[in-house]
């Protein structure tokens, strides 16, 4: 035994590699018996079968029903449990004039099964805890929280935000504490980015540029997967760009060829240092006009050849959406 | 042995990578004995003394003298052989007017143990061949060739360069053919923000921004130790921000404001982009009275705590070769 088993990296390491890589089979293929997944894992069936049994006793898998296999013995299916855990997420939108909290709670494949929203008075923290105290209590499977929020978050505070109260708020610490189970913060543009991501076919690297009408554009930035946050999570602030535009200012979004023109430039700066596959849009007043306007302003800035795909998206909230319920899903670990 | 023997993650992967496990311990020691070597890992000296014969045996350490230990047998010390292999680069620099091919040999441990300047005309690939040729017969250890030339490669290609003749040449297949040993290409400024990487302290995020006196400015940018690169390779040109600047003109770099105001105005749009840690510049015409004008103009363009800090380096060349050197040794897998 001695020369071999592994003494550096050792057998418990590989116990719980093994585990990952059958849970994450099951997962993916949702039903499955013993020898599919060994199949899928490329581990043996007595080890498979040691594994799963483990993951029956611990809630992450159910026993189903047996199915004939070819003229061997009937095989057990077992079932991933998809709501062993669940996350909730809760992020702001403007609904009808009114600051409204929006709450979501996903299941382990990241579908919503509920779904609540509350006019909101951003304050204080202490302002979101009823929503968050009534959701788990109707849903006890709830292990993780994502928080997702115009502004920025640095070492676990608020460093900027739109609800200016809250600014200087230790978010983290608050509900970790309050709740103890582990806490994420995103802002809109990020958590976008991050839910663009996980779609099919996703571009390997990305700028989501957020134009609202009254404020100067933001943007979110994903490199392989990950989001560039930058070292004090400043990155994307492109309303700093040095290029003398007057954002807010109603005559820039009223006129197509002003608005188009500035979204060019900042796309185009993007290209220049990042050199993204695509750049995404998204603004209330952003039309196919202003697009195919925008795709001509960037092309007499840059070489064709160097310029992203430019495109429009429609639904801003469910690309913010998707990316919470993902990042806050990551926290769990499963 | 079914049980307790790893059968996913496997017995090789495992036996490698306490391999390389121990080679790096001994690489960063220097001089070490089986039993140091074993609490540096955490691995058994029985798998230790077994792996270090194998280095022994495959040239990767020599054995040295044996030294007393605590009361116990003497015990026997073992050196890492930096120079087992070494790597070969060639970057491209203008020398009293003429451009000149800059060849350096490095151990292992990235010290160069060899250095040649030759006068190029670099109107082909092959016109690199004769001084390649001549250190490969000077030293049989180089096992990898890493090339630095102000340009752009991308799928193994020269898109962009400097030395017009060479754009469009297969510059890694062509030397990986002739040479049968693995070819990498980096720019100088990609291969300097790696070089300053690999110094002691080191920011984790960095931009760094040549300013030439004739042409745009061009940046290499690291994240987390990493170069990025971009979709197309085209990271970092941030001579197409779109800023208005008249780069390469003469009244620039002659006038301290105007030439500040338009290093400020390039720092500030990474700044918005990236948010790195830190930017270091490096322009022959760049003094110390510019950097303090450039830090006065980059706080009217953006709050003082979201900027980088602002640096000049004196040595681009060295930056340079450093990160080439690190580069091609990267691809020893050593």
């Amino acid at each position: 035994m001695k020369k071999n088993s592994p003494s550096g990296a050792n057998a418990l390491v590989i116990k719980d590699l093994n585990t990952r890589l059958v849970r994450q089979a099951l997962k993916n293929a949702r039903v499955s018996t013993v020898r599919d997944l060994a199949g899928m894992t490329g581990l043996s069936t007595v080890t498979v079968a040691g594994i799963v049994q483990a993951l029956v006793a611990g809630g992450a898998a159910r026993e189903g029903e047996l199915v004939p296999s070819n003229g061997g013995r009937p095989s057990r299916l077992y079932r991933f449990d998809e709501q062993q855990a669940s996350v909730l997420v809760l992020f702001t939108r403007e609904i009808e004039g009114r600051d409204t909290a929006c709450l979501r709670v996903a299941d382990l494949y990241g579908q919503i099964v509920a779904s609540e929203n509350h006019p909101l008075e951003a304050g204080s923290l202490e302002a979101f805890e009823p929503f968050i105290d009534r959701m788990l209590v109707r849903f006890p499977s709830i292990s993780a929280l994502g928080f997702g929020l115009p502004g920025i978050e640095y070492g676990g505070t608020i460093v900027a935000l739109d609800y200016h109260k809250l600014v200087g708020a230790p978010i983290i610490d608050h509900f970790q504490s309050r709740y103890g189970i582990p806490v994420v913060f995103e802002n809109d543009v990020n958590a976008a980015v991050l839910g663009r991501g996980r779609q099919e076919g996703a571009a390997t690297s990305e700028a989501y540029l957020y134009f609202p009408r009254k404020y100067p554009p933001g943007s979110g930035i994903r490199i392989e997967g990950r989001l560039l946050k930058g070292s004090r999570h400043f990155a994307g602030e492109v309303g700093f760009l040095p290029l003398g535009i007057a954002w807010g200012d109603p005559n820039l979004t009223e006129s197509i060829e002003a608005s188009s023109s500035a979204a060019a430039q900042v796309i185009v700066s993007l290209a220049a240092v990042l050199d993204p596959e695509s750049v995404v849009l998204f603004g209330e007043f952003l039309t196919p006009t202003h697009l195919a306007e925008i795709r001509i302003r960037c092309r007499s800035l840059m070489p064709e050849e160097s310029l992203p795909q430019i495109s429009l998206t429609e639904d801003f909230t469910q690309d913010f959406q998707d990316g919470l319920v993902g990042l806050t899903l990551e926290l769990l670990d499963l």
